[in-house]
């Protein structure tokens, strides 16, 4: 592991961390230590611990959505790894926003649907692991948070690995919904902290209709914001991170609707 | 959206973030981003993210209790915003000790009980919105995290929309308790993590006087720190954020007691 | 409290921060801003605010877990202080790799079990104090926040009050497991999120040998990691932070197993 000069510093980039470890044991804050260790220096921005354990679809959702909003050239540190210690690769991958660093397991493809890669390697080099013997439990501390600092402080990606094919990296596709005239058939694919009950479905497909979406045998009428209903009542409404949204204003949605993700939902137009 | 140059940073100032956001979904870390994207030499520290959904009350007295130990000229961007998307104005307020980005709706109405507003204004500048065209129900994103990371980097207050009346910001006043020269009569007005009931009695009243309080037809003797009585007994003090509060040596008084926020309790003397 | 000028910030430390203050009520944010408004420029890791309330135990295996990750001379500032207001000590310790400071209640004794003592003082000097009239049930914001920033900043230990023998320090043992030929008993010390049991087992007991843990009658074969086993199967193996831990493939040991800190194990060898 090297100390990085700081003489070379003048072009940081920020750490953007997103694991499901959660926050009670400290595991989060010795990545983080490991980063200071390196580069005292990078910024590092939480996105989320708190994704369930080991699951990949909310982990890729909330990446996709918040990528857009960092600086660019940010780096994306991404730990949901169920398959630590076994076969699966260890990536790094450019693309046109920025650069990610975590397990090979599709964590990263709901925002390479959007943003072209540029370049992948298979992270071989241990030179930028934390020590060559890493523990097989924790990739997190031994070679992402080190790898991620070292891109971070201005390591070229190509110094972390060999160059992999961009086409083998592995893909976990959204699930589209069913279009036809009348109707879209979808799913619930998300449902975040307030109960908002989050679609797979993009708002151009109901752009200048006049649409509402049945769910349980009940239809909710579309509005542009939460408050565009009394106090209690449900709307569906285009979300903040740009896809339909099923929502209770002041309340809780999920809470009523006890829906799950993956739960198919029906938008109308008349 | 400007950036900002580096030599312009003379005096960054720092941001205190407080929301009913959570931290599972990733809305915390994307308004972050912005502000990064922004100016990625802004310290920002969080203050909660963990007010429970659209609750005004908690969020008031944590902003109020908060306050006074951050830097001078520190901006605390606050969302706690069940009107987001109304007609509510969106407003920066300069104090005596800093200045307060958010939704008008009283939010900020302890900190000025305490500090007197110097100047306000609503946020109508687009130029400082991330984009114009923002979203409905992510104001916290699209206007009030780019305003406070402008404000932190040294944009005057005025730029950021017209000058409106202090006497028009929305007041959430407290309930103060009554007060006869036998006893005071008070109320919950908050509970904490370790389940310590926080009244809306302040020290002064007390001072120099041998009181307890008495709750649910139990009196309890007031003492100095918790451990003034044995592990596991009631004790009634001065809290660290300045009010009186009702707590266990080593345990939980609200587990024990089932008060809520609003609940009577009454001081007597002797 | 003094304002650190920024000439003489050559040398800034870490402060990683660990409580059991949760994240709810921003008595993390406030000891931050106490630490921000001494000195902007101290870059701030959390390690963790989740420790059971008043609980020293996992705070102690925490701090001991971390400590090595984090650069070197960080200040630990760790608060989890049941005896606040009491007679207990307000401590600051030098060791080889950093600086520690808290009530000394035995939070450290595990860091101090590893890394030699150097030396120690009893915070007593109230100019290093955020003010002289401190809180008695909040020390984390009015004592250890503030000397935690101006050691950061490069006050020397000495300055912060009376050196006291580190042989004086309050003292929290592991325990040791029983180890004969045939087989170790030892017990449960923390369990973490992923629901992982962690024994007090260090892994230089079962080097080079076969091995298997029986637990409530039934036997766990060890492994190297999580998937040598089949998804939802059971294995033991040596965990991250170096101690022999019980876990399920892709699932939670603790749910299964139903276990506590200090329920019994057994590991045998054949």
């Amino acid at each position: 592991m090297t100390l990085i000069p700081m003489t070379k510093q003048s072009k940081i980039k920020a750490i953007a961390l997103l694991t499901d470890f959660g926050l009670k044991d400290g595991y989060v804050g010795i990545m983080k230590g490991v980063i200071a260790a390196i580069n005292p220096n990078i910024p590092m921005i939480d996105l989320t611990h708190h994704i369930p354990p080991q699951q990949i679809w909310p982990a890729r959702f909330c990446l996709m959505n918040a990528y857009l909003y960092f600086p660019k050239d940010t780096v994306f540190l991404a730990v949901v790894d169920p398959g630590v210690g076994s076969q699966r690769r260890s990536v790094a991958i450019e693309c046109s926003q920025g650069y990610l660093v975590g397990p090979d397991n599709g964590l990263f493809s709901g925002i390479l649907a959007q943003y072209q890669a540029k370049k992948a390697v298979s992270l071989t080099n241990t030179d930028y692991w934390r020590v060559k013997d890493v523990s097989l439990t924790f990739h997190g501390r031994d070679i992402f948070a080190p790898v991620a600092a070292y891109l971070a402080s201005g390591v070229p990606l190509e110094a972390l690995g060999e160059v992999i094919s961009i086409d083998s990296l592995i893909d976990f596709p959204l699930q589209f919904p069913q279009i036809t005239d009348e109707k879209i058939q979808g799913s619930i694919q998300y449902i975040d902290h307030f109960g908002n009950l989050i679609t797979n479905i993009l708002p151009h497909h109901v752009k200048n209709k006049n649409w509402s979406i049945v769910i349980n045998n009940q239809k909710i009428q579309s509005g542009l914001t939460y408050s565009d209903v009394p106090l209690g009542e449900m709307i569906t409404l285009i979300g903040s991170h740009g896809w339909i949204e099923i929502a209770i204003n002041g309340g809780n949605a999920q809470e009523k609707m006890q829906l799950q993700w993956g739960d198919k939902i029906t938008i109308l137009f008349k």
